[in-house]
């Protein structure tokens, strides 16, 4: 595995990580990734897992927030309505949804196939952030097969980086890519965790700023990104026992761990949060007319905001760090943080 | 009593109404009123108390939906975040909804005290139609007094038509006001309750619709409304073990049975509606970190959504069917449906 | 052509249609299908060009509205936040709107190649109704050539019924299917034209309204659709020189022509209203730093919304008058409303 | 007047502020406090004037944000709907809304009599925060008097601290209040101004930021505030010509400057943003039925969205700076951040 932020010594925020610091530290979460890695093609799919069981048959709650639309994530309209997700969630790049729509149709499509369910409607979650710096992206390169192999390779200890549908995406002017990071909530005596992932493909490089230090501002030697452009993909997993109205209001602090590593929410860039938990299934054919669901008194969300914060500052910053230099189909080349910050950083450095 | 609309013989939709067909049909749902009736004034204020002990410290899960937001309504966006209430909802006219804030908070303080409960922030909800065609509007006549006895006036056994915050609303050109209506809704064996209160103040009289009679084009001897102005506040009650979500579902439906009386929800008219459930209350302070909430199954709205839809439909034709006729500050008249249609009809009129 | 709710004599609302009473009399729409029509697949596609040139690169101001987010439209996110339309609206079943979204895409290319303009990033917009009662929709019969020859199709005078995404849908209990409708607008001295068109598959038989009568009740002799299923997809076209939010309000007065055909916006039904206007172009390139814009009189669209009503219920009912009775791959009949009822109505039928 | 922070040498961000580097550098826009500071009342008004003329007879396009709903803001809906603000805007505490909001009604009737305008229907815009940990704020201690003599003292050289709705506000543990920064945007040749107020009451001690320094970790011999409680508000004002959706884009902006002074944006803090700009005025009575409107290219928000950051991150800290330590009705001290923090910096200190 590539070297992670917290490698380096430096530390984000005041809360304790989950054993991984993944989105895998909740319970039952996977994620996959196949990556197209060709002359023209730097691009590919990362696949979020919710749960090992079928999510159609027992849906999760789940919430939105676009933080900015600027975007062609799918399926965002019916988890607003409903507050609840029936698939997995497939990362990619912007052209691609469509095809990797149709992917997760004939993937949940089988699934149904397998456990007798007849399933004539589902609504597949997809999300992309445009990777066409790097990527030849009008070739669409991601489909069934890749979105396939990227369902099967799904695990708690995936790669981050420059892998999946972080390919080819580019965060303050260096190479972006998969994060992740979690945090443990400890809630009336039990420990619950919040696991962010990310796709990163935004911000102008003077911005960037890592724990407080404007790490942008001393990476002169490269030519910098000026412009906030591109688009970021959040994942927020949780096994909190949350209602789809207070998971919102959870996705709608994602934004600050953004904000924190230095973006001002461009107007070209698509921030766009889907959050969902593992605690509150609803098993749609068996449920009696009336069924229980468990909630968090509101005032504790107050323990669990400044938690989504910081995984997802950390996810993001972990998208940089694990990230490889990588030269795209046009000869451009982006920077991994590593190269250009973090490997000159003194011996257990900055601790921020 | 005023007759009703049930009362001319003429029953609207399927379903079967509570044993009042009032929204008071919901358990512990009161309403009262008061009216200012002076040469200048024709005003007032309607209160519906949701609950017969301390909404503030036991808060009801709420829900709004505006459906058109020119209007001046209070204490939206706070339900909107939280998904609860925790006061009554006054109901008033459009220059007076500041003193009626200040008139509840004034309340809330009252009652917190009494029950030793320190509040220093609470959320009003208060509702508005305009009144000004019939009411000296200027001169916010509704203060502290008037509150207050509306409030201790709230009993199951409401008047409707003019008065309270009915006393100078114009509906379809007639004499519009306050009206209520509600239905048994069946499910697993067990009866709930789905209850609407308006307060009538829109549409334009040609366009009038009782059951499927277009009743307003055979209105030709009175002078009639041309343009559909006013608002309508619609308030919702239930005992269904509903979810904020769910309670925002059914408050998007209200608006059906509005245009089933004809409105085409007019640019002028501030449509909003406000809903809340008896049966998910939350208690703020005494409540573990994490409590138990019953929710309905989503499927099963679909047999909830129609009895909105009656309700509120009903609801506009009682505050007309039981409004008198009025003559207003200026020697403005508006005419009751009961002087110019109703009691014109034959002996156990028209079955719509 | 297929005779029309007007061939009937039957009348919706108080204003003037357009020439075609269709969506295309507002200038430079024009609309294709491509039908899918075999032993397993009753399905299509339909597409609403929004002008003549390119829209990608002259944008077209637009606005949509949610009433029902139960569906899997895509590209919604971005009108919301952009206000803005850029490629061809799209209609299909629900599990075909991913490759329909990359047929635009890869449409949407070549028109940018034809032009010269390098297009990495594009928002196609894909409706979708659940057509799974007549049509094997796991099979997703609509790919490429289907979506190519509907845009290849595209003219004024398009068909109606079931044709194209109108092909397997059920509206009422009956063949619904495409319908169309338009009105004229007066303002200022000048004629505008608002126009709709519908992919309709929502209702349940007894609540069928045509004017003000409730066909619904009368049609006793075919097995009824007891449950109001489905969803139904609503395009707003017009040249009125409004900004995106005026539009928006316009889309919110779409479901009122629903309610009129007897709709109570049902749970399981998608309805979904995307309106764009041609007369508020965006050139992204060229235009300077600031640029003008024409902004309808707040006020005048009390005039316009009565006009949206009216052209939804109509299209509704034309969805109806213009389909054929079709069997389904499993047998399934859904009948044409002219078989049932409106081809026995006396000469000259009913004026509603 | 009192010291700003850049008194001390700590510029925030890369922009040029105005000449008076508050909201006020936008042309017409004025600020008025009054203060009502007793032995238990530490409140107030603050009035935002958004033009000299009346606003009401030429409405400003307006938006709104709510980034945490959890607060009792008035007004706000009829801005969503309409895009227009047609008074001034009032800032007070939490429980006196109702009151200020009866004493906007008064204000505006008088200055439509004053012009012979009848105003029967008036939208007051009321923002609040929570002052009682200093205030006793049961007495709602500001009344007609205090509103009218904040509209009169309105003018372009405003206090700022512990003044008008800032009396009794707390921000990070410290004294808040009023505070405010602007910038200047060239675009195409041209200088525009956006500006910024806000009404601070957010934030724990520890997670202060200024500029890049964590000072919140400094201040280890004050008592801290351990919980993000409280609200703020947050006015933005340009002379931009955007619309109502771009203002709204804008609106969204505001909190990245929250979150860089330190916020999490916590659960009860209600984080509200009302942005208008002079540039778009709609004459309602006299304008033609179309009238035309002056828009900013979308891309060119790019430079728009940073200032907005920096202008809501100044004016916080300015709130700080400006504001004198006060004891509350209780005892309770907050100390201002001079006290404890910028005298002591070392002279022309940190250059953030």
């Amino acid at each position: 595995m590539k070297k992670r932020l917290r490698d380096y010594g430096i530390i984000i925020g005041k809360g304790t990580p989950g054993p991984r610091n993944k989105i895998t530290d909740v319970e039952g979460v996977t994620v996959g990734h196949s990556t197209v890695d060709t002359e023209r093609s730097k691009t590919g799919v990362t696949v979020i897992m919710p749960c090992r069981d079928n999510p159609f048959a027992r849906k999760l709650t789940a919430a939105v927030c676009v933080q900015n639309g600027y975007g062609k994530s799918q399926g965002l309209v019916q988890i607003e309505e409903l507050g609840s997700l029936e698939t997995p969630i497939a990362l990619t790049n912007t052209l691609n949804v469509g095809l990797v729509h149709d992917s997760i149709v004939e993937y949940m499509l089988k699934v149904g196939e397998k456990e007798h369910i007849s399933i004539t409607s589902v609504n597949p979650v997809v999300g992309e952030c445009n990777d066409s710096v790097l990527n030849d992206i009008s070739l669409r390169a991601v489909g069934k097969g890749e979105v396939m192999a990227a369902v099967r390779s799904a695990s708690q200890d995936f790669e981050e980086g420059d892998v999946g549908a972080g390919k080819g995406t580019v965060c303050f002017g260096l190479k972006g890519g998969i994060g992740s990071a979690s945090r443990v909530v400890s809630l009336g005596g039990r420990d619950y965790t919040v696991g962010a992932l990310v796709q990163s493909n935004f911000g102008s490089t003077e911005n960037l700023v890592i724990g407080h230090r404007p790490v942008g501002m001393e990476l002169t030697d490269i030519e910098p990104a000026a412009v906030d452009r591109g688009s970021i993909m959040m994942i927020l997993a949780t096994d909190l026992p949350v209602t789809d109205r207070q998971l919102k209001r959870m996705c709608r602090r994602a934004p600050v761990g953004l904000v924190r590593c230095g973006s001002f929410l461009g107007h070209g860039s698509g921030d766009i949060v889907i959050g969902f938990t593992t605690a509150n299934r609803v098993e749609t054919e068996k449920e009696p007319p009336v069924y229980s669901m468990e909630v968090l008194k509101e005032e504790l969300l107050d323990q669990v905001f400044p938690m989504v914060a910081e995984s997802v500052e950390e996810a993001v910053l972990n998208s940089l760090a694990a990230a490889s230099t990588v030269t795209g189909y046009d000869g451009t080349t982006k920077y991994s943080l590593t190269d250009v910050y973090l490997s000159r950083l003194p011996e257990q450095g900055t601790k921020a």
